[in-house]
Order: C-alpha cells, then sequence, then structure tokens
C-alpha cells in the first residue's frame, strides 16, 4: 500500500501518496478522471513550467511578489520545465475543458517544492500558497491557453518544422540526381507522356516547401498570449502591465515573439489559432500522403506493377512470402497522415463549440495539435531518411516503358492535328503496333518525320515540339 | 549500458537488448519507426496472445504441429494473452501498415518463450521457429486483422457496452425520479410549452438505449474473422480445416461466436466491419455530446442561467473565482467526443484507401476503435458516477420558470385559434405582462376560461387540452 | 414587375407573387434566408406532401377535421406529393434549423390549393386555415422530422438500395466469368501469391452486399417516426390516437412499416438516426472508394502500368494527348465517395449539437442524407454499367506476370523452411533469374520438384502446397 | 422530341440537341455520368471564360494563332464569362476527375459559337477546332485547374470577402454601443465575474477580422497558375512564353495578380493551395459557429434563459406556439458552418489522393470550396443584417444578473486571500444569501469594506481590485 499523507481543502480531507507533489486538486481531479490511459502531452507538462516560471519573474518585477516568495517558485518551474516533474503530473486529457486541473496540479507541486525547499513539508502550503502565489494574477483560464500556445510554438520549432527540412533536403537531393531521367508519366494513372524523374521529386519537394510556409503563416497568430486575461478576460486581481512583462520574459528566455493578445477574450473563448495551424498542417499531411503515395506507385513490383523506383531493402519483411521487401515506410507515414486529418475533425468540432467566455476544450485540442506535430516531423524524418535517400531508380524498366507509350503520339499535335494523332494512337493499341508502325501505316507521317519528331527526350520542356521548335 | 545480444537475419546481423524476448524483426522495427511515443494499444497485444494460442491449438489438433512443438507456444502465447509481456512489445502504431511488425514481434516472443523453457538461450530460433512454427499456417495478413477483431470485441464487452449500461442506469434511475416535475420545455434554446423533468432524463436514457443496439448490430460482422486467408486471402501453406479449426478453439475459449469470413480478403484487403463499427460508436458520441450540453445547460447558472439541475460540487474549482462549481464531467464527456468524431475521420480515410489484396492502415484502424471504444466506455461510467447520479433539480427555480412561461398560451390554440394567441403572447412579452393578463386584457378569454383550460400539468400530454380533453 | 398580392400576418403586411401558392411565412423566410442556390432536395418536399395527406387523414378518421376540410386538404397535398409543386417550395435547406419555414411553406401551399378548390381566392386562409386545420394536431417539431424520416427511407429504396444491387450483380457476373484466371496477387502494393481475378470480384461484390446489409441495419430505427410530439414532445393539442393513426395510414400508402416513435422526444431533439444511417453509408461510402481504386490500379497502363484489366474506351478522352482511355468511371465515383465522407463530418456535427427539446440542425442533417443517398446510387449505377461490365482481363500480360513473380517462392515455405526461401527470393531478384534457376543454383531443390511444388494454379487455395496436399 | 443534329468523333456518330452548342465530348458525357442533380457551379463555367479568353489572347500575341482565329473565339468566350452560356455546360460535378470534360465543353461550344459568327452551322469543326485552337497550347490538366484558381480568388473577392466585411462592421457597432453595460461573464456556462456587453461583440469582430487575414493569407499561393504545364506538367507543345503571357493579361484584366506557378506540376498533380484555403474557411467556420452559438444562449429566454440579449422578432414563428421568436438566423449560419466542416474532410480526402502526374478530385474540389466561400459570405450578410444589427439589450435582466453573481467575490481574494474567498461564496450559495451578507457573517470583511472593494464596474479592467488599486 502507498503511504499517504492527509490534506484539507474547501471540500475536507484527501488522502495524497507521500511521496507526490501534488496536491488536493490535482488528488480529486485523478479519482474523478479515470478516463483512458493517455496523460496529456509532456509538451503541455514542460510548457507550464515555462508560463509559471515567467509568470512569477514578471509579479516580481512589477512589485506583486517578493523574492522571497517569487525565486523558490521560479526554482520549482524550472525544474517542470526541464522535463524532470512529468511524474507529478498524472492527469489525463480527459478533465475539465479548461484545463483547470493541469494548472492546479502545477501550481500545487510547486509550491509544494517551493515550500520544501524552504523547509516545510509537502502540503504546508505557507508560505507559498498554490492560488495566492504561485497562480498570482492569472487564472487557468489565461495560463492554461497561454501554455497552449507556447507548446504548439515548441513542437513547430522542435519537430515538425525540423522534419519538413529533412524531409525537403531528402526529396531535393534526389530531383537534382535524377533530373536528367526522363521517364513516362502518368495521368488518371494511365500513360501519358514523357516527364523527368527528377521533376517528379522537385515537385514533391515543392510541396513539402509550400508547407513550411503554411506552418509558418499561422505562427504569427500563435504568439498572441491570453496571458493576463485572468478571468473572463478582464485581467482582474492582475498588475496592469503584467501581461506586457509576462511576454517581454518568455521572449527574451525563448527567443520567440511572443506579445500580449489585444483582445484576450479572443484567446481564451475561443482557439481559432489552433484551428487555424491544424488547417496548415492538415494540409501538410495532405502533401506528404500523396507522396508517400506516390512512391509507393513508382516503386510497386518489383516484377508486376511500376517498379521505376526501387523501395529500399529494410530488413523487414513478409511473415509468410520470403524475401518480400515493402514500401513500410509510406505505410506508416500514410497511417500518420490519416491521424492527422482525424485530429483536423477533432480540432474544429472542439474549436467550434466555446460558450460564452470560455472554450471548455482545450486540452483535447492542445493534446491533437502536439500530436500532429509530432507525428508529422517525426514521420517526416523517417520516410526522408529510411526510403528517400534509399530509393534508387530502374533504369532499365524507366527506359523500356517510355519507349512503348502510345502517348508519345501527342508530339504530333502540332504537326497533323488532334484527329489524325487520335487515329494513330487506337491503330497502335488495337493492333499491338509500335506507334512509329502505326503512324506510318496510316500515312500521316513518314519514318523520317516521326523519329524527328517524336523525341521523348524533347517533350519534357515547353516549345520543342511546335513546328518551329 | 544496455547489455545486447547479437542475432543474424537475412540482412545481416543486430544488436538486441539482452534481456527483451523479442528478435530482429522487431529490433529492426524499433530502430525503423521512431514515430511518436504511444505504443499500439495493449489490447491489440494481448489480442495477438489469444490469436497465437488459439493457431497453434488448432495446428496440433489438425497435425500441423507436434504437440512438443504446440504446447509450449501456446504457453508462451497465453502468458502474452494475460498481459505479462506487455514490455516485450516495443513498437508503435506507425509501423508497417499490415501490422507485420507486430505479428512477427509476437512470433518472436513466443519463440524465445518457448525455447526458453526448453532450455535454449535467447535468439535461437529452434527448436521452435518463429515463423515455420508460431506463425505456421498463418500470414501477418491474416493474423493481425484478426487480432483486431478479436481485441474490438473485448473492448466492446470490457469497456464500451458496460459503461454505456451504467449511464442508462443513471439516467433512467433520475427519469423515474423526477418523471412528476413539470418544467419548461425549451425549442430554439427558446421558452416553449411545459415538458416534465424525468422526461428529459428518458430521452437521454432512450439515446442510450439506442446506442447500445447499435453497438449490437455491429457485431455479427465483426466475428467473422479472416484467419485462414493467410498470404492474399488464398490460404496457401494452411491445412484445409485451419480456419475452421481456429474459430471454433477460439469460439469455446471467449464464448464469443467467431466464424470464418467466407471471404477471407474481404477481412484483409478491406476493413469495413471497422469503419462501420466505428460508424456506430461516431453515433454513440453523438447521443453522449448531445446528453451532456443539455446537462450543462440545464445546469448553467446558478444564479444567471437557467439553473434547473443542481451541477454537484465535486470539489474542483477555478484557480481564481472561489467556490465556483464547473460541469467539469460534462467538459471531459464532450472532449471524448470530439476525439471520437475525429477518430470516425481517421478510421474512414485509412479504411478507404485498401490496395488490391491488402488494406495497409491496420494499425492506426485498431488503435482508433480501441482508443474510442475506451474513452466512450469510460468517459460514460465517469459522467454517470459523477455527474448523472448527483444531479439535483432545483425546483423553486424550474416551478417559477414554468409560471412565467409566455408558451402556455399554446394550451389556447385549440379554444381561440392560432391568431389570437398569437396577439396574447405579443401583448404580454411587450408588456412585461402575465398571460393571463394579456388574454384577459384582449377579451379572447375570461379569468375563469384561462385558469380553467391553461394548466401546465395537463400541457405535458396529448389530447388534454383538446375541446374535448 | 411581378404582379403581387398583399397579406397580412402578425408582422403586418407583405406582398406576395400573385400567381404562387405560398403565404406570408414563406414569403417572409425568402427575404430573410438568401444564403447560396440550392433549394431544399425535392425528396423533402414530396414528402411533406405524404406527411400533410396522412395527418389530414388522420384527424378525419378521429374526428378532429370534418370531411370538408379534410378532403380538400389531402388533395392538395396529394399535389406536392407527385412532385407538380415544387416550384412552390422556393426555400433554402439554410433556414431556420427547425425546418419550420418549409412545415408553414406547405401548409400554406395547401390552405391556398384547398380554399382555391372552394371557390376562395388565394390569401383567404379561409375556410381552411394554415396552421388550425392543415397543421392540426401538428408541429413543425414532429411534422419536419417525420418528413426527414419519409424522404430517407424513400431514397434507400429508390435510389441506393438499388444502385447498390445493381453494382453487386454486375461484381457477381465479372466474378463467376474470371474465376479461373489466375494472376498476380499484390499486397503492400507489391507482388505478392497467386490469386484469381474472379476472386477480386467476389470480394468487391461481398463487401457491396455487406453495405446493402448494413443500410438495412439501419432502417428499423428509421421507421420511428416522432409524429405526435406536437411542441416538444409533449403531444400537446393532438387528439391522444392522431400517432398511431398516422402511422398506420402512412404504413399502408407506403407499404413501409412506419410506427411511433416511443419516445417522440427522441426523434425530435436528436437524429441519432440519421447519424447512424449516414454511418452506415459512409461505409458504403469507404467500400466502394476500394473498389474504385483497385480497378484503377488493375487498369493502368496500358503498357506502364499494371494493365490486367482492360479498362472500357468511353469515347472520353484527353484534350491534348489523342486516343487516351482514362478510367473516368473510377474518378466520378471516388469524388462521390469523397462528398460522402464530408457528409458524414457535417451530419455528426449536426447531430451532436442539440438543444435540449429540440435540434436545430434539420434541414442540412436531411439534405445531406438525401444527397449521400442519391449520389451513392446513382455512382454504383453508373460504375456497374459504364466500368465493371465492361471491363477485360488482358490475359497475356496477366499470364506473364504471374509467371515473373518471386513470391511463388511462398509455396517452398513447407517444404524447405521460411529461411531458405527467402534466400531463393533474394539470390532472384538481385540477378534477375528466374525462381527456378536461383532455387536450383542454391541447391534447396532440384529442377523437378520446383516443377512439382510451385504451381501458380495450386497456390489459391487451401492446403494444396502443403507436404500432404 | 428534342430536335438532333449527327456528330462524329473517334467513337462514331453521337446525335447531340440541334440548339445546343456543346458537341460530341459533352454529349457523351452526359450520357455517361447522369449522378446526382448538381451541375458544376457556376462560378467555375464562368472562370472557363475567362480562361479561354485569356488563352486565346496569349497565343494570338504570340503568333500561335492567327487574329481570323483568335478573335472570334476570345469573342465566344466572352458570352461564357458574363454567364450567358451557363445552360450550355449541362454536365455534373461528377464527371472524369480532371474536368476534362469541361473544358472540352468549353473547347466545343466556343468552337461552335465561333465558327458560327463565321457563317458556319453547328458541329463544322472548322475553321476554328476545339482541340487544335480553342485548347491550343493548352490541356485540360492545365486549363482546368487554372480555372479552379480563377474562380476561387472570384468567389473569395464578390462573396466571402465581402460578407466577413460586413459581419465585421455589424459587431464594431454594436461593441461601441454597448462598451459600458457590465454584464455578467460566464465561463464553463456558469456564472462568473463581471464583463461588459461590448467586450463580448468586439472578441467576436476580433475573431471575423482574424478570419479576413486567414483568406488573405491562403490567396498568394491561389495566385500562382498551372496554365502552361499542358500535359503532365511538361509545358509539351505550347509556346515557350505561353505562361507568361496568359498570366499577364489575365492579371490585367482581373486585377489579381496572377503569376505563373514556377512548379507547374505542384499545381496540377496536387491541389494542396485548396486545401489550404479550405482550412482557412473551415477556421472562419469555427469561428462564426462560436458566435451564432453564444447569440443564441444570450439571447435565451425571453424568460426562461439568460436573456441578456433580445432576438430581433424577424416575423417567422413556430406553427403550434404562438408568438415565439426563435434565432432563426443563428440556426441557418451554424448550418452553414456545419456544412462548411464537412467540406474540410471532403476537400481534406480529395486532396490526399493525387497519383503521380494528376490528381483527379478536381471538380469536387472546387465545388466544395465555392460552396463554402458562397455559403460562408451569404450567411455572414444575413447574420450581420437580420440578426447582429437588430439585436437589443435587456438591460434591466443584464444589471439584476450582475447584481445577484456570487462570483464577485473573486475581488475579495487579493484582498482577503483565495481560501477565505471560497468560504464566502459557498456560504452564500448554500443559505441563499447575498455575497455581502455571508462576508459580514463569517467576519472576514465589514460591510464598508465589501461596498468598497466589490464594485463591479471596476471589476472588468487590470489592476482595479488590487490592494493599491
Amino acid at each position: 500500500m502507498t503511504r499517504t499523507r492527509t490534506e484539507t481543502d474547501s471540500l475536507g480531507t484527501i488522502e495524497i501518496p507521500a511521496d507526490r507533489y501534488w496536491g488536493p486538486q490535482t488528488e480529486r481531479a485523478r479519482a474523478l478522471f479515470r478516463i483512458g490511459e493517455a496523460r496529456l502531452d509532456p509538451g503541455v507538462i514542460r510548457a507550464t513550467g515555462l508560463q509559471k516560471w515567467a509568470a512569477a519573474e514578471a509579479n516580481r518585477r512589477l512589485g506583486e511578489l517578493p523574492d522571497a516568495i517569487a525565486e523558490p517558485i521560479k526554482a520549482a518551474a524550472e525544474e517542470i520545465a526541464a522535463g524532470r516533474r512529468d511524474a507529478d503530473f498524472p492527469l489525463p486529457v480527459w478533465q475539465t475543458g479548461s484545463g483547470t486541473q493541469t494548472n492546479m496540479n502545477a501550481n500545487e507541486v510547486i509550491a509544494n517544492l517551493a515550500n520544501e525547499r524552504l523547509g516545510q513539508p509537502l502540503g504546508t502550503r505557507a508560505p507559498i500558497h498554490p492560488n495566492d502565489h504561485v497562480n498570482r494574477g492569472q487564472s487557468s483560464n489565461d495560463s492554461f491557453p497561454t501554455v497552449m500556445h507556447i507548446a504548439a510554438v515548441a513542437a513547430l520549432r522542435a519537430r515538425l518544422l525540423p522534419g519538413l527540412a529533412a524531409l525537403h533536403a531528402a526529396l531535393t537531393a534526389k530531383a537534382q540526381d535524377y533530373a536528367s531521367i526522363v521517364k513516362l508519366g502518368r495521368t488518371h494513372m494511365m500513360d501519358a507522356v514523357p516527364v523527368t524523374l527528377g521533376g517528379a521529386f522537385a515537385t514533391w519537394a515543392r510541396q513539402v516547401e509550400n508547407g513550411v510556409a503554411r506552418i509558418a503563416d499561422a505562427i504569427p497568430r500563435l504568439l498572441l498570449l491570453p496571458q493576463g486575461g485572468t478571468a473572463a478576460g478582464t485581467g482582474l486581481n492582475r498588475h496592469p502591465d503584467f501581461d506586457d512583462a509576462f511576454c517581454a520574459i518568455l521572449a527574451a528566455r525563448t527567443g520567440e515573439a511572443f506579445a500580449p493578445n489585444p483582445d484576450k477574450s479572443e484567446g481564451m473563448a475561443a482557439h481559432d489559432a489552433f484551428v487555424e495551424l491544424h488547417g496548415a498542417m492538415n494540409t501538410v499531411a495532405v502533401s506528404l500522403n500523396k507522396i508517400a503515395n506516390d512512391i509507393r506507385l513508382l516503386g510497386s513490383g518489383p516484377r508486376g506493377g511500376i517498379g521505376e523506383l526501387v523501395v529500399p531493402a529494410d530488413g523487414l519483411s513478409s511473415s509468410i512470402m520470403p524475401g518480400k521487401t515493402n514500401p513500410t515506410q509510406a505505410e506508416a507515414l500514410t497511417m500518420v497522415c490519416a491521424r492527422v486529418m482525424g485530429n483536423q475533425t477533432t480540432v474544429t468540432v472542439a474549436g467550434a463549440q466555446g460558450h460564452l467566455e470560455l472554450n471548455v476544450f482545450k486540452p483535447v485540442i492542445i493534446q491533437c495539435v502536439l500530436e500532429s506535430a509530432g507525428l508529422l516531423g517525426d514521420a517526416a524524418v523517417s520516410f526522408a531518411t529510411h526510403m528517400v535517400a534509399k530509393l534508387e531508380p530502374n533504369r532499365a524498366r524507366i527506359a523500356d516503358q517510355v519507349a512503348k507509350s502510345l502517348m508519345l503520339v501527342t508530339a504530333l499535335n502540332p504537326r497533323i492535328g488532334y484527329d489524325r494523332a487520335v487515329a494513330i494512337a487506337k491503330l497502335a493499341l488495337a493492333e499491338d503496333l509500335t506507334l512509329k508502325d502505326a503512324a506510318i501505316r496510316l500515312g500521316h507521317v513518314t519514318a523520317e518525320e516521326f523519329d524527328r519528331w517524336v523525341r521523348p527526350e524533347e517533350m519534357i520542356r515547353p516549345g520543342a515540339t511546335l513546328a518551329g521548335g
């Protein structure tokens, strides 16, 4: 049996595990929210540390907290920010929708850590009080959404953007390597005119580059913090300069241009900035899904598919079909994309249902945002490293498929008109001829003209096939 | 540093933590899929134990495996089924989309456990081989989806259905307790004719009851297992009677009427049964969202809202507003519902993208299905226990709101016609009169008629207000 | 300029186009809801005719309306039910969320039609009054959702279920025709063991058959009608037997087993039955998306893709690539599926947000349900007719791809063990050998054994490859 | 019976209604795609006119088309751009996923119109040929997505952005009018500290303002056109300067800064720009849903709800409850939001499934984008006009609810500490006391202190309640 200590709050007494730093509000919440297994993302917990640290420092500078109170709070908050107190944050996502219990969890842990430093046993609530001091000039209603913003920006910087950069680099390298490989293009999944293999990689790289720009566009509104709104956005009970001081302190520490939201209620009653950000991440998921699908298609085979790319043998195989190589990274990545698309629905539903002065879907919103950012970033790195960088072209197969494509006939349009070109392609398909044989048999071109006009390597850029080209 | 042992597979040698029972395929997968933090749901792991146990027993009975091989396999599989080997399953959701690595993980752990019992060191792959014996007559392609079915049915039985039953019971009890409390009804969120408080609870109970029926409708198709499809649905390399034997053995053990899917490819190439099930769970989420929202509305206040229900004081409060009681359970539940609605999108996207003989979104599908089932079940219990059971009506407020409602005028329609009733209601609202005063002033009824015809307690059932009523 | 007549209601006078049968409520709504271009689905309008017809007949039988009032109402309602008055229903989806304006539109049109028959000019409101007589014993709150149920069941019967039946028949015919064609199977989109082409069609047919069963499971709850709930579910102002009479009359006329919802509020305050139905339709969309994708993949080429199926030349082509045949029907169908998946989100969001006694997202819910049912049904017919029925196998290509597949090696597992089979497959791939050459070179089998053991035509059923097989 | 003319294409002869300007490809498509009732949005058709006009002019300038061919094409295209030829575009959304049939429809209609001007009967295909001249230097693959971009930008300018501007103006006006009305704030839908009514409107206005900025952020990527990519993104068969010329001509005419996409395949193989734009519109829908819900909540009553706002009597009412006023505009708007959220899923699913050189979900993507833009814009105007502008505060009720709020106790935190403030609030609630009475009874403050410290009108800004405030 776990040893406990007894604490008292307005509802009565409660037993708390003796070695844990949380207090009565956290303990009550543990008992009340036995829903699922997942705890709130550690990114939230650590951002809580940063938020409490900056709040204590702001109150100290503004004279709202004496150094003797503020400094122990800051030291305790640092431990949380550094990830050393994750175990003292036992609450799940599925709690009060304001994140109040996690804010109180932080207030309680910090008060206990700080009081312990000052020689007091856990649970003393003095000299440092969780509400009156740690939560000074704050409400859960402004602190928790501020934590959401801090955690989201951190996740973008630490995982999503670097992941996209790695993928972009891997795709760009291949685009350069394969710039001169002419291959069969496909539209409607059917044989089309030639393109270059490098061009395909360049297009995927461009999608990723655009994705980075989309995320970047969402960041300015993420940097506006509701801290200082306290209860219901009013700023009640906080120093008039607390919001500015808080943001300046946090910006100096993190290097992010955090600033007070000019309408603090906007960041408490609604979370449009996260819906917007997730819309951008959803767009990234759409791009990555396309890229993974394309690579899976081009790598299909090795003998009974398209087979233009050789999927790396990563050592994983079928449990029954010996020696089978599968595009495992494409599968992991597209599963991640499906998850992100679902998170988009969750964040939308959660964001749409604010009620008056407070949106109470805060924990599920930030959980989904951090999950999407983390998964997309990790999967992008994994896909870049274990798939893209190791892809190889099957040059023989690529050359063969270009050579026999019927859609090379398109080069004849400017010379003989669309309707005659149709006749050539149809004859070749129907009688399994080469295009050239069909063209000559129909008398629309001579052999010499065909060879001069139908050159796959010329069909990959504008103008070359025109009469004067 | 972790001590390791060296194993060899077709790709070469690999170092595996010395104390872990997994083998090279698992270890390679660990390195290749560093995506996110979450492991596959333990429900999947435990169902894997059951599946391997039943497969070994089926092979034993059919003479495909001698007892000396089958029994150690079964004993090892039992450990997994009992949840004692979760730590040997380190892989994330985001792996090969067939779940192959988790199937191989199970094959490897079981082979090592079984060989260890037979006196062999870990990594020996003999006398019991992970593919030739543990995976006998199986493929990841049929085994993993079979595991998905087993795990889903188990989650429904263990968590979702009991959770809904608990919520149904709590709502039904309140429906009976409050059957005679006449209260203001509201349509378009505006004052409407009277209803009973018990009736509101009865309607919510009915929604939950229908939800149980919806889940039940999805189960028959979940009970059809693809086991026996082996590679690509053909049944290659397995005993002709393996599928029947497997299902019979599993059904006997679990009490569930598992049977072979008559078209095994249908259960491997597609996962429509899970999309269907999740559609039913999504409907449950929609119902529970409505119920939680309604209770939150009726409990709003205590003084500046509707205030007909008193939300239980659960000891959780605002960090800044002293003594504030919030509908915390409604918030947790509606956040769960938002998550389930997002999972619906994920499962839809994942289910829609099967490719030919294999859907490769298996892990994300089962993860979402188990998450939704678990969260809905847990949250239903939590909401029943900590919210519904503890709700109390505010009888004074309820009576006051009925008494002053303008929509009592509806009872006059059959007596004086709709158009005159409109005039009464409009006058009362415009001049802040009682309905009775307005009715009399307009001369449409006498005071005596008003009292006889407009009786809220009669307005809650058909016929009472009709001329002959 | 349109000529108008002047009518008066409680808000004052209003001008109505002289030749239109609607009245002031409809005219006011036209002016207030200028949102989008789409009118409510005609299926809703026609079901409104049926609902008003049955209500008048029920009131007549119960003595609530004399024949002289009821019969003209019924005759007018018949015109609406027959689709001859669609032009008198000008309102969009985006109106009051209870569908009140459409219910009032019906009341007004019927009153005017009926009064006209009785020799009165439009706008008289006598002897037949839109509220007191046409809407007798009804509210928009119970009538409109009743209309929703009627319209949904009609759409399932008239479009969705016949469409699925047509597709099932087309797929089944092909399954039989191609039962003996052995082709390369593909898992992870990579070459796998052989399957039959007929088997692929059979699996798709099975998915469609299951889809029909899923829709069928949703119908019983759709047949429960809220009619009789009147205001807020109470039954106020209607005859005690009105609900039973109404359902009996409607059931007799339509042949559908409509019955009163035992909890009428459940069908007014929530629309879970539609969320459930749409979940089933979403599952159908998932199935059809898979089928269309698979056929598109198998038909890819004709020379640079899989090319096992020949997509029918439907006369549509590229505007630039002459003679190109594209899987146009697969594209139309998958676009429909994407729309249905979006409607799933809309219906979920709309269903989840009921407020107390009334869900006010009724029009958008029924619009999405009817759209999904209609589009899926139509697209299934189109796909069956113009794609499935006209598909042809490319037998030469199919045979070639089976012959060269490396995964035939799987047949050797039971003979030589998984690890040796791996070695054979890897050698064949690396040095571009036939499997047989690789197997012999490694010395694991003789040529004679290879020919005896590796027979694609035997690999498509259980047991054949086992030692005793 | 419709009279027809007979035309011939590569598939044979076909009958076309004699008075219609479309040709064989359109007629074949009509027969092949009988799916649903809705035609492609007219915005697409008109943008097609603009695109063909600009293409003809570009080809003329570059010497690719002589004036005698280009000018009649331009004149015909103008008719389409002006909306005078909508009836000649009979095709539904559910066609080939490249929009090829709509591009061919335009080519055919323009050729016929232009040839008719030149004295030729319909169907002549000379001197102006639909492919060789009207489609000169183009493919459906680049033309249709270019049309999508043009149509989307036009819809934003014409409907969405003006609609949001109107709503922003209406909200801002109310924010100013009600800036000094102190009202009860609500968090968790429960009574909280005071706020101002004007502040609530200001926050909603801020959400709308942010929404405009989000849309604006998406426009730059929408302005990059794929025109010039022709087949598979290569630029095959077009003049090297065609893309620049086309964009310059279009930009000059429309005033929009259209420019060539630097990677044309990016705009053909994927449609991330539309997924991004829809993500922004989805965020707008989330904001508007919140605003409509809040206004519905504040307007609930009039006697049994919050009742702080008076919802305008718009003349629409209940069909059974006389004189009832409902928040009809909030219902229309939130239904629109639900539709947009569903369109978000559709656009995501459609955007994610590109295949290699071509995304074939183009028509459904643009249909959803235009629907969302139009509905949000229209509904914003309707809500601004018929709801926001006509809202009135119920000042008496507002004052009463502030006065009796228990959460005024929050002002005491800085004076007496959080724990004592809790005790006061709890006592007042339990014994139905005023806060002041409870505070005095507990001895924590004097009456004079209470009056000095607890002043609602001071609680709406930072600092006022602090000890020095």
